[in-house]
């Protein structure tokens, strides 16, 4: 698709410099940028590249200065990066909206519901009394079990696996490979040392404006449901165990894990590799931090965490910078244990 | 289905006490439970539950005493969560083996073969020579290599991948996304800094009963197999890398990883995250914390470590204790060099 | 197929001794072989087995010497091990180069453009504009998203997902699972507490003679490309986020996480589940051992660093040996500070 100048900045509330019938068609970072392509200049270091980009349309803050006439058409903007990003939104906005229709082969059981405007690719797999929501797109490959429910609006990419009872909000995006409702991990040991099946028969809830990375796993509840609450951001290769809740707003970095039955409160940040133990609560706006290791409930609100076992975040870092140091104050204590040893010799007898 | 109270009491040898032909179609949690549907009460907190539910049938201990009518059918046995969990197992056993039959379009091999009752969901692929036993059902979207073979009453869920050669025992289950004999990591490094491929050439073996969770990786020996024993439980996201064996009842939870030809004994328990080195061993019965770091051979049976790297668990924790007072031991080894400095100054020449 | 003692001495440069026209059709353990299979001895733990294996052909070191009759034919060579490495990989070429044509049912784009010699499986999806190279070999469910490039000799096993615009280079083979160019990780806080999704616009470039295993996630740039050099070798399960670079020849062991925009040179060795944090520089040669936790960059070359937070790793095991002992250093300090007592106590007033 092609833009005109004038029609971008309409788009991004902006004003043109220069032509604004130049066209662009695709997007270009400004130091690489070609003809036909739409560029941003926000970060000063990269100014120079404003007199040599070969870029036609150019977004730049409203207080950009020219030292030299360029032969690109200016946008300006309040915030250039920012305009930017709503524009690029917009545009994938637009392209997604284009995907509808229902591509051969695909299998879509006759008692499934599907909403308007639903996109489904070829091999997609829709099982029994699924319900898929208006303007939902699942890309190829995506299966879809039993009963499961997908809000409007949500994009479901390549070979998502939906489990089958479990529920998608509104305009969540499920990023390919992940894995919602594989049962829970639970089994009970037996006299012989073999382990039981506890069967897993709850779902999971994953609420509206969520975002799930790739290869994560959200497993289904042992009863009742494993919960993602609204606004949730979660990242790639996540484990997410049973009956585990996730609070509104909050963000987990790739390749954390959250063990059974713990609730994490809202706003909470946990950052990459974390784990959590299971049957513990997470206060509203803690912040975990990379690796840690969290073993204990977190009662206070906002508190910041790390290490593993994680403790208080400025405490531990003392600790560490302590640890560090430890063949150094060995040291120190052999010392005093000479000095000591010859004081004690030394000392007159009382 | 339809259920009555008589014909659950019978499924799970208990006493009907109340109205016998009462029916229910679902599950449901005691404390949210609607008309129809199945509870059970198994933990005193929630007794009260007992007497505000709209559960239909509900399964209680033998020895639970009421302090008020109740509307509901009740089913007295010993232990009413064991009863319950044997009749959802029995229940998903029976809507499992209705599955049946090969859906279109899929991809069958026609040198391959296939057990009676089984199930070949959409867009599965089944290679040549593979081996499908009886009972066994293949979710949509599996992948069969070239002379796999999967034993009898089998379930492979949604998207499972399973490279040529590999051999899945009876009885097992494995989740969605989960790769099986992929190449192992093997790569010879050469003169000019590059890597050589070693061909890995082996395969996988999984033993029966065994149950394997999501988006898991099991990679193929380099010559021989990669093993994992009868009755193991593994959990999603796991790293098991080539030539390593996995003991009997072994249990292995989210997101750890075995290096290379690294033995695991029988009924171990491995907690989340946790990583062990390659080319050791690790005894019967021995129990890793989550998130340990194992880079030495466990020898004696029964033991249980925790850290990174991995200590005993008794002595590691009293460890993490005095590092965590760390800052502390630092000031009063400050003091004391205070003090014998003083002591020095003071002392009578001799 | 079947090949004679003589073709598989042309194909490795080796010497036959006792019948040369000995055929085999597989390959075994020389201490499990059967009839009609190539083994091959190397470590002489295992020269017993050479008198009892029931191989029909055996690869051994040419100074191997003979204590009783051999049945089998034997081929010599310098080094009976990297013979037999190189023969599998030329088998496995072989087979691989006789997979070719497209099979049925597949989606490919009337605008995709395939190459000579490709294998596309069934279930395969290729979008819009999609370029295939030469001898490409697609596994049965890959989806290839719009503009995607596939260079020649590519090997895509199954079930891997290339998001739209992201470019693969030749030789290069990614397994089964693993997810290119989902979008990377990237929320900005809003004043209410909630997020708003930052596009990301760029791609994933994957160079030339790059393996990647199972079930990774590469996401793509928010704007330019996220870039794994040539020769790189990369394991499962690994998270490389937007705009991360992973230099030339360097490996990456399985489970490791790479954060945003952080710069890998070349040739650098990164331990399984070992974390990187973003924004940072890790000079060429650096050793990262498993499970370490890296926060700072690293600007010497060929450092080798270890634990969490990551530090030299000469003197974080001096460290871990003193944290070790810790329980034993208190009780020295215990012990000096009831001496220092005693003497402050004794002392002789001024």
């Amino acid at each position: 698709m092609q833009f005109t100048a004038a029609q971008i900045a309409m788009l991004i509330n902006g004003k043109v410099e220069g032509n604004d019938s130049a066209t662009v068609d695709s997007f270009g970072k400004i130091e690489e940028a070609k003809a036909s392509q739409l560029a941003f200049l926000a970060n000063p270091k990269y100014e120079d590249f404003l007199y040599t980009t070969k870029a036609s349309v150019i977004i730049v803050n409203e207080s950009q200065e020219l030292k030299e006439p360029i032969s690109a058409a200016l946008i300006r903007v309040p915030d250039a990066y920012s305009a930017f990003a709503t524009l690029l939104h917009k545009y994938q906005e637009i392209m997604r909206q284009q995907l509808t229709g229902i591509q051969e082969p695909s299998f879509i059981d006759k008692t499934a519901v599907l909403g308007e405007h639903v996109f489904v690719g070829a091999f997609c797999y829709i099982s029994q009394h699924a319900h898929i929501g208006n303007n939902v797109k699942l890309y190829p490959g995506a299966y879809i079990g039993d009963n499961v429910k997908v809000g409007d609006n949500s994009v479901i990419l390549p070979g998502v696996k939906i489990y089958h009872d479990c529920i998608i909000g509104k305009n969540v995006t499920i990023h390919a490979g992940t894995v919602i409702g594989g049962d829970g991990f639970g089994f009970a040991p037996q006299p012989d040392g073999s382990y039981k099946k506890v069967p897993q028969i709850g779902n999971v809830v994953v609420e509206d404006f969520v975002e799930i990375g790739s290869n994560s796993c959200i497993d289904r509840a042992t009863i009742g449901s494993t919960i993602v609450k609204s606004g949730a951001k979660l990242d790639n290769l996540l484990q997410i165990a049973h009956n585990v809740e996730v609070g509104n707003n909050t963000v987990i970095a790739a390749q954390a894990g959250i063990s059974g039955s713990t609730k994490i409160g809202s706003n909470v940040q946990i950052g990459g590799q974390a784990g959590i133990v299971g049957h513990i609560q997470i206060a509203d706006g803690t912040r975990i931090n990379a690796q840690s290791g969290v073993s204990k409930s977190i009662k206070t609100p906002n508190t910041a965490v790390t290490g593993s076992p994680a403790a208080d975040y400025t405490s531990a870092l003392r600790s560490q910078a302590v640890t560090r140091n430890l063949p150094d104050l060995e040291k120190r204590v052999a010392d005093l244990e000479k000095l000591v040893q010859q004081l004690l010799q030394e000392r007159v007898p009382l």
